[in-house]
């Protein structure tokens, strides 16, 4: 970044399946204003790209910026993404497919729009403004309904051939094991994702083995969600304390080939599921991870809890923003 | 590569457990010279660092260069390296600890020398002027003695936080399975290095299914060696046949994890073991990663066998020594 940049005001917005989230930010990428709402991605795509504009308007005005004082706007977007043409090809969760988000907000604010991947993006956050400042290679790993991971290198996110790449949630944990919605069989989502452990606590709760859990959320996996979990292992709950640090544990085990391969200095954990129990997963990760991983690269590595929380994506973003060259 | 390396010469040498190779090369990476030793380790690091020197200056006088014409000099060597000190610092299989290669050959030739990992040298190679040429991220997988792995992405490869990373060979491809020469259990090592082959195949001898591995080696590991092991399928052994398909299987299984990581366009596999049987490495590594990985990532990478053989570490090596950004 320039002094020109420093001089600017940027926007980061966080696209969520439930929830969006629009950030100003100014030169030094704190957060001045931001504005939360519900996605409502049943109501369509051209509702959605209005809703997105006007929450990025909210945010705007919250801070006091105009728009023609915008360096530019980053978007975190579940994907696949086209990255060159700025438009999100399909978002499952959303119901999306071919968006022009680059085209349509460039159009409305009058300035240029980045559009990557959102766990590409919080792990940008994270290593220009959060966890893993100063790193030569982060891995950052987001358990939450499936398992994200991004790696930046020498200040670089790491795309593959392509798009983006990273998908930690589908290395190989237990061979033969059950099916992943990917299509294969035991990937860590299969065991660590939180979809696989509200499965697994749903029937702890059917069987009578988790009261507390049993009282707060019942046997909906879509009630059984981290605060939920974390408070039942709070009230006693001690098989699903169980359910959790084996998922912890796969986790531990995935980063432990993941650092085979690419031998990070720091990786990162975040996510719901870890906001929610960052001492259960940070000991499971860790303790797993050290005792798995090819002995030349034990204490070569720190595993750390992500410190912008919700505003990993939006400052993230609003940093890719002004630095297109780190997703080239 | 400028107009300025053009006109100069590069040596490149790999520097192996069993012999070395070094090559003199013109600026277009063409091998005009190659001249061969045994390393001969065991007369010590002294006696090796003399040899290494003289061998060189066989391939110049063969290549009719003086090394006054060399732009530099590039070695490939098994680690792990002090890239930015340039020595050996434990080297296993020579029984050679910190050797100051670049210091020695650097005041006997009187020009630059960089040293890197011999896997990362070869990958570069086969990027370079082999088999992934114009690839924008190539994963490369030698399965020999262990099973080495590298990757270069947007012309550069990836070092993790300091020397090399892509320990693909101890990607855990049996959870619980038996220990690995790194230490842990279950590493693919464990069931696809040249090793443990040799082991299987050896338990096949020695139980009367392999009577033409019987013949050609007996039932000494040391003596199963590649081409031993592809002339006894010739002959008709199918129980060793089914030990080297169900091996290059798993390979494809690890390989499969890397996609999921690194999303390569190109996957280079190489190496004694590819090189005697590279139908039935193809074949089965195709076959399998194309099956477990991520659907997403199926049909979005090739495999291919190395292209360059002997010639590969010196060929990228000479590049590296050409392009040192690439090693940065």
């Amino acid at each position: 970044m320039g002094k020109k940049n420093d001089a600017r005001f940027w926007v980061g917005f966080d696209l969520g399946g439930s929830k969006m989230l629009a950030g100003v930010l100014d030169g030094a990428f704190k957060v001045l204003a931001s504005k939360r709402r519900k996605t409502k991605a049943t109501e369509g795509q051209a509702a959605g790209l209005q809703r997105i504009g006007d929450t990025i308007q909210e945010a705007l005005d919250a801070a006091g910026v105009r728009a023609d004082q915008l360096g530019g706007i980053g978007i975190g977007s579940p994907g696949p993404l086209d990255l060159e043409q700025g438009t999100v090809v399909h978002a499952p969760n959303l119901g999306w497919t071919d968006v022009p988000v680059r085209e349509t907000l460039a159009r409305r604010f009058g300035c240029a729009v980045t559009l990557a991947n959102d766990v590409d993006v919080g792990t940008y956050g994270e290593y220009r403004h959060g966890a893993a400042r100063g790193a030569r290679c982060v891995l950052g790993v987001f358990p939450g309904t499936g398992i994200g991971g991004a790696c930046i290198y020498d200040g670089r996110l790491l795309r593959g051939r392509s798009r983006s790449c990273l998908e930690i949630g589908h290395i190989k944990v237990i061979p033969g094991g059950v099916r992943c919605g990917c299509g294969r069989y035991g990937c860590l989502e299969t065991v660590a994702s939180r979809l696989a452990i509200a499965a697994e606590a749903a029937k702890a709760v059917h069987r009578g083995e988790a009261p507390a859990l049993a009282a707060l959320a019942g046997s909906d996996i879509a009630r059984i969600r981290s605060a939920a979990l974390a408070k039942a292992i709070a009230k006693g709950d001690t098989v699903i304390e169980d359910i959790l640090r084996r998922a912890a544990r796969a986790i531990g085990r995935a980063i432990s080939d993941a650092v085979n391969l690419l031998a990070p200095d720091v990786v990162i954990i975040g996510g719901g599921l870890v906001e929610a129990m960052p001492d259960l997963f940070l000991k499971e990760c860790r303790t797993t991870a050290e005792a798995e991983v090819m002995p030349p690269f034990v204490g070569s590595f720190k595993i750390v809890a992500a410190a912008l929380g919700d505003d990993a994506v939006i400052t993230g973003a609003a940093a890719l923003a002004a630095d297109p060259d780190a997703l080239r």
